[in-house]
């Protein structure tokens, strides 16, 4: 989708250098893993029932509207939209579509949250998918079936073609419809904002040891887990260069909240192992 | 842009009647003032930085992306773009579009909350409209100046032409792009919410008679004020005939803080004086 003749391919720095604050280092150790495109979108999407839905109007010009969604297992969302709504109308005349879903905006920065654009066209679905559909979109509210008893809406199920999925600074990628649609939600998602606020509050010297000896950074001060998933930590190190972001994997995949105890354990008595 | 030969002008009811819970009784006493859909809108979108925006891309397909925005004096959006980003591109090519803004969630249901959707066509602003879009924009964010500074974004104003304010449930309008700019945005929004939670806390008694009294619910048991404005408070009654929701206007159009405490007062006197 880029046309790549008119327009640049790189970010065009100001001259004047670093535009704001201090950039953090990006350290990432030892080749830690992170999630794909594909399961941070999955994950992203996974963890709210609304976004912001485009459509063509009938004159050709695009139009956001809010919109409730349910999952398929594969992460397709189906819709309930009525044709007293523009959208609704919208999508009987054209099909194609996409929805936004961002994660709550965290921070000082509106533009740091995770968001990912789901883009295809809009089906009616039929006969089983039609079953699993209704019941995909009343699972996102207790007044979601209530919506699919009125005359003037219909379900849609968003059969996806590309994903484009943002985390936040320097971190975005595409992702096409067979990953996106194979790939598995986090399954420690739920967990993971308590988790960190838990590590942050109670273990700051297990983070620091971590930071220092498995994240690359053994001048650091200080250590915040700015977040975590299946796959590993996000540091934030305090060190005599400035500050640095640090990714450490764990040594196991994570499936749920004893195991993501477990593993952030683990890393903490290999940090001071290496410590000592 | 309703296509109205094809589709229905009115919710299509189902015939096992009403679909979920009770649906409150709806009690608007002596014609209280309510803000203007124009009004709602001006201050729905003063209230955030950041929304969705929908854009055309080259192959006619809509695209809904993230955005953040700053507001010209007249509620113009003002938003900065690169081209490495698909909406960016987009606007070179296709001046359409639209920016989706929604309240934060609250409750419940996810199609409970306040959106509007600003629709029209994106320009480059020049000379002292580009000052001033620089200005504008630069107060959303403390960062958003930075990316003024990189050569692949661009400012664009939004230059509106239809609007569309959705408020919850049967409480929706269209306003045009001149009444849009015309009306300002609540002045004591941002105190609302503390405003309500206080008198929820610790004035439920003054409430009470309020409903009582003025909102039009002498059967009236328990009061919570669910929301308030410029022009009144939102309360929902517990009758004997079920949940009402009354709105009740003040005396006089609050334009600040302690002016909003003064007509709180004032209602909550009136209410007391017509009880005695």
């Amino acid at each position: 989708m880029s046309d790549s003749s008119e327009f640049p391919t790189e970010h065009l720095v100001p001259p004047e250098a670093v535009p704001y604050g201090a950039v953090p280092l990006l350290v990432d150790a030892r080749g830690a893993p992170r999630p794909s495109a594909a399961e941070e979108a999955r994950t992203l999407v996974s963890r709210s029932v609304v976004g912001a839905l485009a459509t063509v109007s009938d004159d050709g010009s695009p139009w956001a509207s809010l919109a409730m969604y349910g999952l398929l297992p594969d992460g397709t969302p189906v819709l309930c939209l009525s044709t007293l709504a523009e959208h609704g109308r919208n999508l009987h005349r054209e099909p194609r579509a996409s929805l936004l879903v961002a994660a709550p905006e965290s921070g000082r920065d509106p533009l740091a949250c995770g968001r990912v654009t789901l883009a295809g066209r809009a089906e009616r679905p039929r006969g089983e998918r039609l079953e699993a559909a209704r019941a995909a979109h009343a699972s996102a509210s207790p007044l979601a079936s209530a919506y699919q008893r009125f005359g003037d809406f219909s379900l849609w199920t968003l059969e996806i073609e590309r994903v484009r999925w943002v985390g936040g600074y320097g971190r975005m990628d595409w992702t096409d419809a067979e990953s996106y649609r194979r790939a598995e939600p986090d399954p420690i998602a739920e967990h993971a904002a308590r988790a960190a606020a838990h590590l942050n509050e109670d273990h700051a010297d297990a983070l620091l040891a971590i930071g220092r000896v498995l994240g690359g950074c053994p001048d650091a001060v200080a250590a915040t887990c700015e977040g975590l998933d299946r796959y590993g930590l996000d540091l934030r190190l305090e060190t005599s260069r400035g500050i640095a972001t640090s990714r450490v994997g764990f040594d196991r995949r994570v499936v749920d909240a004893p195991g993501l105890r477990d593993a952030t354990v683990a890393l903490a008595r290999a940090a001071r192992a290496g410590l000592g």
